[in-house]
């Protein structure tokens, strides 16, 4: 179609991650925040909490997709290293926010200890954008084409709702979908066919095993919905005529 | 110590990983099920069903860590195209191997067609070993360091189990854990103060909201457990000491 196809990458901060100790959901939830809004997500990279890998991926993929999003690693502790690290990724200083700064004095601290380990969540690099962020704590921030985001759930997806006015996307990538319960390789063959007939129309074929009966889910995605609903109508006659049952 | 650490890369291969349509969970259970064995997760890569894709970051991965694990993209579908890609990112032959194929075979198939569908889970890179998978599916294989498994999360981690005395280990890290109900600014300076005294452990602090509670969890983790049981009092007392009871 020549329309303009924007992607992005995931960065997912976070020794937690590659420990096993913590299930990542938030590259699920960013991959169907930002399909709606017409950008592909390309990778993503689960990363540990140490600065040369941070810097290194970070700059790796920023030249390569439209947009990056991290999340993790923006928190008031010794191990929240990420600002740090995207400052040092784009050579900028790392600078006290002023806005973000005056927001965490109007809470009471404890003590100047406590204040001062909550400034750290005003560290932005040197030119950053901020990122809104409706669970009433700080903010997360932009530099460039680069979203730096918490890592909690909760927060994270208040953040990410608020790039969606930020982020320019093309098409939506549309999907259809039908579950059969039969082994992948009844229906192998012309499935193969439908997919070289429309290789603009990326057609997937997912099993799994649901209380041990084998079966798969065919999934079409593609952004013109003619051709989609056409796919949609081959693949169905297919598998009937092959003696399953779409659902 | 100067004992020699084992680390591993994983790479989740599937579309539907990216679109946000399916959460992967063989991450965690590989990170874990490594851990225990001594082998440390340095990166995990969620990558398309991309020929390209694949065989670059298998060839960037492969020389850089001890092991690389892989899951999905061993199915008989025209999108399965996993096996294809590791033996041209080690430039060798993709071919059928014997053994699976006449394990494949002793199964009934409705036709010819099937059977030739089924048969492309024999294909393997030329030289490859198997992974042993109890669900009484095909097996995964492996080729030099890299381990090919499936990825439908049952069959994922049967091949895993089987891998457990295939794997050569380290020192397996030992973890000590304690949630409190307090946000992380508040212990942060004196989390760090430990973590400097202490740098062979890694002290990592956990923000979470639990019913609009802020709480955090400190991890602490390393392989010499004299240092570590150290590292968890210490804690404790700081905890204790700035008015938190620690859960």
């Amino acid at each position: 179609m020549g329309e303009r196809i924007f992607t992005a990458a995931v960065i997912v901060i976070g020794n937690e991650i590659l420990s096993g100790r913590t299930q990542d959901t938030n590259l699920r939830d960013i991959a169907i925040a930002l399909g709606s809004w017409g950008i592909r997500v390309g990778e993503a990279r689960m990363i540990p909490d140490i600065e040369s890998t941070i810097v290194a991926v970070v700059n790796e993929v920023r030249v390569r997709y439209d947009y990056v999003l991290t999340t993790g690693g923006i928190g008031p502790t010794h191990d929240d290293i990420t600002a740090a690290s995207i400052a040092k990724a784009f050579g900028v200083e790392l600078i006290e926010h002023p806005q973000i700064a005056e927001f965490l004095r109007t809470r009471r601290a404890a003590s100047p200890d406590v204040m001062a380990a909550r400034l750290r969540m005003a560290r932005v690099p040197r030119g950053a954008g901020l990122i809104d962020n409706s669970t009433g704590g700080p903010p997360g921030f932009c530099i460039e084409n680069v979203y730096v985001m918490a890592g909690i759930p909760v927060v994270m997806r208040a953040m990410l709702a608020s790039l969606e006015h930020q982020l320019q996307g093309g098409a939506v990538m549309q999907s259809r979908s039908m579950t059969i319960y039969t082994g992948e390789s009844t229906i192998a063959r012309q499935l193969e066919a439908i997919q070289l007939a429309y290789p603009e129309i990326e057609i997937g074929s997912y099993p799994f095993m649901k209380e041990d009966r084998a079966g798969t889910t065919l999934v079409m995605r593609g952004t013109d919905v003619v051709q989609l609903d056409a796919v949609e109508r081959q693949v169905r006659d297919m598998v009937i005529q092959a003696g399953h049952t779409p659902m």
